[in-house]
């Protein structure tokens, strides 16, 4: 994982979803794949508080829409089932009966309520789930030797190329809250995979309806804001789970320590969205864009979006040529209110653009500074006070090659 | 250039600019490049009634502010003075004086009004131009051997592979009436080279405001409906000058044959936008989705640039992989509000996905089809009536390796 310094918050070695109190979790390999893990959950003690956040393409998958519906009716989970490899997405009625069944059979498996199950997906588009083989997934789930959060991370990779896990800990009246996370993204591929799927969990006890205010502001701020191809699947989802076993006085927007939770919550969230990005398909380089000097959030992220999301700010960090004017280029097209002759850029430390005029700089620091392993693109609106970050990849050959080859 | 089939229109073997009776252009070698032609000329015998679209990016560059400006006064260009290697952005008042002395010099040396010339620059943006070289460019327009629309349309390329042009001829009120074209294109590059930039002519007598209506509602259409790289340059522009030198009765709104001379204005402008796609950088195919059944026509147009701008559906084409999930995803992102189980996806004849869920398909036959120079993506919205048409290229290796290996 990425390194984390924040005073107040201490950083679990080897953090994980089953960081906190009272949640474990397991993958098992159950066909779906030739030989790698394809099946994987995240169980607690008890019915937790829940939180979600869906994908926005019109195209839902079937157990997004399960799960959805299910959170919306208590905002309790308790079990949470994922299988790889197939995102049952495009599968009409039928992939709307298998969700439903998966559902039900976890339910009953696990011995808790239909509707504190949540059921997720992620693979190939337009291919139905072979239900034996889910059914063998879920059998699976029983025994002991195939409980941990190492197998859960792995299961439910589709082509990243590593895990994704942190968990970190603070005080609240006196408890030790912790918080943990796991993810699995790296962009849309082979021939569609979905993009994102993050689950999070914690000991502490919150309010539902203000958690899922936190989820959603720290969301946008966080997953919202990385970038690896700029498609967005039918099944991303994130969710957040909060089962109370510290017994801590409910967490609200009434509680003087709120501020400290949503920010706990939002490290967790922007630690996993940058190894999502980090580890985007065919990704070089860790990208992150600051935007600084808006008049406005909304405008600070929209240039930020800009210029993460353009391939030729990608290709040159790829073969890190210091284009400023790329970046100069993706903020004026940004659609903003924006005045040309205000804006500063910096690759890192290194000032390339003034008041919109370029600067003398050295190209060979400059390509010395983009052949790093995590780069910082900075634009300085000098127009407000707003901000915000982007984070995204390079875009190399490899992203090319991996998203052309597909089945040859 | 790419064939053209309408009734009522003729096309010009190699048609040029210089087609419509009254226009001459040349080009030259002034220096700003080791030896390629980097200089280039239209002129017209008569002023001409002019009309003109500018880049939406906020970085404007001096030319095209000042072109603009003088466009907006009399509404009429007798010469239009272009340089390629430099774009003279982001050059602040140097290059604002610069622009202003190009247009000057030019004015002089041709014996016409100084708002009667427009000056377009292209190349690297955030370098000046070295003036000398720009005036010895100038004075060389009275020379006779440099005029041929060759050079001209070989002078404003940048990373171009060919010269893009184009005429037809139709009739009205028994004129023959004929439209030419010249363009450059090939997306952002290098660091950063303008986009795009179209300079059409014709012999017909046309009312200046309803001609800059005609261009507006046409370059939606065309122009506007292609992508390389999704990047928007400083520099991109579209001028039509038309000298009347057919003495037709000037034609309007409320000339019988109106449509048929803003359809053929369309004809040109396709077929220039989708020369401009076809040699996008790194681009092996043409790629044009169709969106039809649409809710509006702004929803068919966005649905179409999504699809489009999708660096998986360009890599998937590029790959000559059927990978309609990518399309369907696309479609979904779009931001429009569609029925996801009645969209319909075929790739050329090949029916793929319908009313949201996926068909049988020899997956060898899409791959044949993709395999193709030309492709063509159709989805139908089953919604509406509205139709968009959308023009691209793939995303290929050599697009990042020409975008990556810039000075290295």
């Amino acid at each position: 994982m990425l390194a984390i310094s924040e005073k107040n918050i201490k950083v679990v070695t080897n953090g994980h979803v089953t960081s906190p109190i009272g949640f474990s979790a397991g993958g098992v390999h159950c066909g779906l794949r030739r030989s790698k893990l394809d099946f994987g959950w995240i169980h607690s003690e008890v019915p937790a508080a829940t939180a979600g956040v869906y994908t926005l393409n019109t195209f839902e998958a079937p157990p997004l829409k399960v799960t959805k519906a299910s959170i919306a009716k208590e905002k309790k989970i308790q079990t949470i089932v994922v299988n790889s490899a197939i995102a049952n997405s495009c599968t009409g009625k039928q992939g709307m009966d298998d969700a439903l069944q998966m559902q039900q059979l976890a339910a009953t498996q696990m011995g808790v309520k239909l509707d504190h199950v949540a059921v997720t997906s992620t693979g190939v588009i337009g291919v139905t789930l072979p239900m034996e083989k889910i059914r063998q997934g879920i059998s699976s789930m029983n025994e002991p030797e195939n409980y941990s959060a190492e197998k859960f991370e792995t299961a439910i990779l589709t082509t990243d190329t590593v895990t994704k896990h942190v968990a970190i800990q603070f005080e609240i009246d006196g408890k030790t809250i912790t918080i943990g996370g796991a993810a699995k993204g790296s962009g849309m591929i082979h021939p569609n995979m979905a993009t994102m799927l993050s689950f999070i969990t914690t000991d502490a006890q919150v309010d539902p309806d203000s958690l899922q205010n936190a989820l959603r502001e720290v969301t946008n701020k966080t997953f919202n804001m990385i970038t690896v191809d700029g498609d967005t699947s039918t099944n991303d989802m994130v969710l957040v789970l909060a089962n109370g076993c510290q017994n801590n006085d409910t967490l609200s927007e009434n509680h003087p320590q709120w501020p400290l939770f949503v920010h706990a919550l939002r490290v967790v969230s922007e630690n996993l969205a940058k190894q999502i990005a980090r580890d985007g398909e065919g990704a070089t380089k860790l990208v992150e864009v600051q935007v600084k000097g808006a008049a406005s959030e909304k405008v600070a992220s929209q240039v930020g979006k800009a210029v993460i999301s353009s391939n030729l700010v990608k290709t040159a960090v790829y073969g890190a040529d210091p284009n400023w004017g790329r970046i100069v280029c993706a903020v004026g097209y940004s659609e903003q209110p924006i005045d040309p002759d205000k804006v500063c850029v910096s690759l890192g430390h290194i000032d390339v653009v003034k008041n919109g005029l370029p600067l003398e700089f050295d190209e060979l620091e400059g390509k010395k500074y983009l052949e790093q392993e995590q780069v910082k693109l900075i634009v300085d609106l000098q127009d407000g006070s707003a901000e915000a970050t982007a984070w995204g990849c390079d875009l190399s050959y490899e992203y090319v090659k991996i998203n052309a080859s597909y089945r040859t």
